[in-house]
């Protein structure tokens, strides 16, 4: 009945450790939350709709939230319709999904590395071997890297676990090769709209309908969102959006799954996408996590340069910083680090092979400032202690 | 990427055809919702918790909640704590569920025969032999019924399809072959207060209890519920009841599947529970499926009585109807009945392996008395016009 791994547990747990602070999880900034206005609006939705809210929905969603993300995402190329779109109980039923739909039992999945820990563990009940995607790696050739793969799995933008963005150069090249192999592509894109600095790179759906513009969309990128991060993960709504077909063989799977979405929660998520909530608390957010990413690399500078390096990431919610000793465990690392009053996500989770205990996981959207600084101090007493026992 | 029959996919699209009568689903009545309460209970709640309903909750579920149906289901024998309950997504997420935790590839279930269509559809993926528990079988016995199998599934109450009720001998005996084998025995119950005549029979999961009366539960029975029939389905509120173990696993599982149920939905459940709308509703409620009821049975024995024979079921929104002729085929006979614009489910549906073809699952929940009875007249110039062809 294993299901996921011992370390994931331990830091699930820390939330509820009174005093240590959590650098672990990807969770947003509650005050964020725009909640006088969805509560305004979940009266107003069930009210209007009571006997549509209240039942059973269709099982790919409600019609008109399907037409207003089709709307959102779509271009002059990418031609999307409501057939194109699947409303999920959050990103994470997308991942479950595709497993149910694209994986066999003991299969092959070609995975940007390091990978997201939810998708492995999503998947982890078939037993899939995930064979690594270093895209940043000079000899990494995409045709070669998808083959025989039952699909492949990316971040493009602001990876979790590292950050990274991947550039337009290797996104159109995945594209291309999915098109040619015809290996599906899952594009996961949580943080899309998590953008502190630069400009957004275009998604893998767009430059994959590129290659046949305005055209309905039949391409092999399978693309995924959430409200999560953009307005609450309370509403556990999310979306992917592909082909047609795909469309369809995850609308069977996710009837076995779940039946369908809340009509209350998706009719909130559609008057909330209608009325610009997004767009109205975005500036807030933006500023907000573009001032805690920047606190959190000061302090690893100020604490934790001896031993690590990083990049400071343009979006997204994660600092990765690398070992300069490749001897480091982050695995042994965990628990002198709970000890000091802090938790973060050591590498090996990000790995389905669990071997990479080289670097960490650290999360800026959680904690105000000066509790970031206070985090790392404490990591870095983690590490004196450890080195010196 | 197939992952249900073709069947489903034409009664599930039978609501969509204009002037079709479905008598094929298993919709609750509209106006039976709390549609006003649920409204003002939703802004109240996320007002009142914004922080929480909005952000990511615990995976097991909102304590309170678990806290409230420990108690709703807890007795003086049945000892429940917050750590036997999970909340789901819905009902068929624990069954999805259970099949991740539980289900080998290829793997074998003891299934109640005939079975609920949706509990096939949750476990196809991992390719389950599903071997038939006939309970009424003159030589059914419990012990060898569970042999070898990786979990037993049972819907006791008024069973889908069947409408019957499991007596309290078999489930006495059903509990106690699970104690002594150590094989898990799923207690579906979305039905149980749906209950128009004589008293309610004891919960298994109560029986299973009572061989160790007051002890923290840890047997075998794991009991399902969901709000679906007794406040809204789009709530999409379920739950799990069953030894800390279980649910620990089933947790895990659910990580990797949703990350956690909207809280939202969550604190409205637990405010619904809380000002006891259910017991306010519920005499409405029976009133209305048990006409319903009583309308569509006297229209069988006005118009069917000729071809098929049926139990009039004391609970539940079905009447199982079994045709005299064993060579009738209601597999062949759904065309007719679409045409003639009226939509039942075939009973291979319930068979995982697919033969049963002599009987008609039809629903009497989702419409008025007279529609009721024009789709038997309906079903019944079908049958005429299929003999005749």
């Amino acid at each position: 009945m294993d299901t996921t791994n011992d370390i994931t547990r331990v830091f699930l747990s820390a939330g509820r450790i009174p005093g240590l602070i959590s650098l672990a999880g990807g969770l947003p900034e509650p005050s964020t939350f725009p909640a006088s206005e969805i509560a305004t609006i979940a009266r107003d939705v069930i009210e209007a709709h009571p006997g549509e809210v209240l039942g059973y929905g269709p099982i790919e969603g409600l019609p008109e939230l399907r037409d207003k993300l089709a709307a959102r995402f779509g271009s002059a190329a990418l031609n999307l319709t409501r057939a194109n779109v699947l409303v999920t109980s959050g990103g994470m039923q997308g991942l479950d999904l595709i497993g149910k739909v694209l994986l066999e039992e003991g299969g092959l999945i070609a995975g940007q590395f390091p990978t997201y820990l939810g998708a492995l563990d999503a998947w982890r009940p078939r037993s899939p071997t995930v064979r690594k995607m270093i895209l940043e790696a000079p000899d990494f050739e995409p045709l070669s890297a998808l083959d025989g793969a039952q699909f492949a799995y990316t971040v493009p933008n602001f990876s979790n676990p590292t950050g990274r963005m991947v550039d337009v150069g290797m996104r159109q090249a995945l594209a291309d090769a999915a098109d040619r192999s015809g290996t599906w592509l899952i594009e996961d894109d949580p943080y899309g709209t998590l953008h502190y600095d630069g400009a957004p790179l275009p998604r893998m759906i767009e430059l994959s309908a590129r290659s046949r513009p305005g055209e309905p969309y039949q391409g092999p990128v399978v693309y995924m969102g959430t409200l999560s991060k953009e307005i609450a993960p309370g509403l556990r709504i999310g979306w992917v959006i592909a082909a047609p077909e795909m469309i369809e063989a995850l609308t069977m799977a996710k009837q076995g799954s779940d039946m369908c979405t809340s009509g209350v929660t998706q009719r909130i998520a559609l008057a909330a996408l209608e009325a610009g909530l997004i767009e109205r608390i975005q500036p807030a957010v933006l500023d907000i996590y573009r001032r805690r990413r920047d606190a959190l690399c000061a302090a690893m500078a100020e604490h934790l340069g001896d031993w690590f390096d990083w990049d400071i990431p343009v979006g997204g919610m994660f600092v990765w910083a690398v070992a300069k000793d490749p001897a480091m465990d982050t695995d042994l690392l965990l628990p002198h680090a709970m000890a000091a009053g802090v938790c973060v996500v050591p590498s090996s989770v990000f790995d389905a092979s669990g071997l990479d205990r080289r670097a960490l996981r650290i999360n800026f959207s959680f904690n105000e400032p000066d509790t970031l600084h206070e985090g790392v101090r404490r990591l870095a007493k983690a590490i004196t202690t450890m080195q010196g026992s």
